[in-house]
């Protein structure tokens, strides 16, 4: 299928693991029978956004949250992209994304890879590496759509992470996130569109909703942005879910019209993973 | 100097080269007057911005074009950027930035790395490659102030290609470019914005005014970014010189805060120019 639809949940959090839980199902399940193939949910989405509650939920895979995604999905027969959960592993907590395909198979995981130590004077500071430990390989996904590049809030800071999961042959790369409300206004559109632009991929955004009964203010703004940059779906701050369409022939028109992938100068600068 | 002036002249380039060198001349002048230590000119500001007119205007280095440069920025006592033009070598076109330092020495000079060949169906159709040779090198110069990148137009739309300057010290990147009305509502703004986040540098995009007697339409909007992403100045189509102070304290204090250059996994992706 050369089309498909996307559906984000814009979903709100609480310090109640067990409502974040049901919530997220309830949302998948809307996504589905709007006809969505492939549902995502925001960062950290079965707990607040605080070292202690993180601490607190973490599991590890398979476990609550993972065996419920994939039950969700083999049940609904989509895709699901996890946004992510504190996992543990041998004495490790770790941010990861778990994405489950149709028959409830896990098709990969995501560990984020930069962690968000940021320390904006009077405005927010935060030190993501006291709770979690990084992650240490690029995530791209198979489907039977395209390829798919998950990659965690922070991580779609860092263009190098963004462009290896395009020359890995990601169509799509979908970022779960939860931005503030300080660098939220400030980068977080632009920067899902510049993505989206210089790998000319659809570039999709998911952020819980706005909390204002938390610590942590994410910025909501959930967005699909198309490889030119135009916006198909964005919300505000409320709990929602948003669609779009991608349309892997446009792409390609894309790619030809503006051939920037083509037009990289691999014989004046090379980016590798190593 | 920790703090300096930057102007950029978004000159209207006509058919006719000395009155394209008298105007320049005169933006810079003004530009001086009004205590910029960096005068910035856009692409190809001698002559239109088509194959014919380039093929003509074409000029070895050094030049006509380039010793009234050199000369301006001696008597100044001012950097030029020098926007572009073409230039002829051994039975080549580039098209190149000379860049001019306050006793009129050269400091460098960029030819174009990513040829602008670019086919929009119904909108914009052009093959840069026709007419210029693409350079080869990446270009970092020294001033008494920072260092400072310069690429062109479509080099832009590389990241590697910015990162690479960045990584290599710049503080200031400069773009002298000639967007279309296609490509610039779509991508121009946003583009150099997250160049000059990402890389948490100012980004400055220096355009031509729009010429609606040419056959090209520059898009104009030439800009002056700061390295959180506010826009320190702008302008839209209109002939006119913007202005903008450069602060590299205040450069600092934003790696400090939001450390992203710092926290790139080197260990996990390495960029290399070649």
């Amino acid at each position: 299928m050369r089309k498909f639809k996307m559906a984000v949940c814009q979903m709100l959090v609480t310090e109640d693991k067990e409502e974040n839980l049901a919530k997220a199902e309830k949302m998948i399940r809307e996504a589905k029978s709007q006809g969505a193939h492939i549902a995502v949910l925001p960062e950290i989405f079965n707990c607040p956004y605080s070292r202690k509650a993180m601490v607190q939920a973490a599991e590890t895979y398979p476990g609550e949250t993972t065996n419920r995604l994939s039950s969700l999905a083999k049940e609904l027969s989509m895709y699901i992209v996890g946004g992510s959960i504190a996992e543990k592993s041998h004495d490790k907590i770790y941010n990861t994304s778990f994405i489950f395909g149709p028959l409830g198979e896990l098709l990969g995981s995501h560990r984020k890879m930069h962690l968000f130590d940021i320390d904006i004077k009077g405005k927010i500071t935060f030190k993501e590496s006291d709770v979690f430990e990084a992650g240490e390989k690029v995530t791209v996904v198979d489907t039977e759509f395209c390829k798919i590049g998950v990659a965690i809030c922070f991580d779609v800071r860092f263009p190098e992470l963004m462009r290896i999961m395009a020359l890995k042959g990601a169509e799509v790369i979908i970022i779960p996130a939860a931005f503030n409300t300080t660098t939220g206004p400030a980068h977080w559109h632009d920067t899902i569109k510049i993505r989206a632009v210089d790998n000319q991929v659809y570039c999709i955004g998911a952020s819980p909703a706005r909390n204002l009964q938390s610590n942590y203010h994410a910025y909501g703004f959930s967005t699909i942005i198309d490889p030119f940059g135009k916006v198909i779906a964005a919300t505000k701050e409320e709990e929602t879910i948003i669609y779009g369409e991608i349309d892997l022939d446009y792409l390609e028109k894309v790619r030809e019209e503006l051939p920037l992938l083509k037009n990289r100068r691999k014989d004046l600068y090379t980016l590798t993973e190593l």
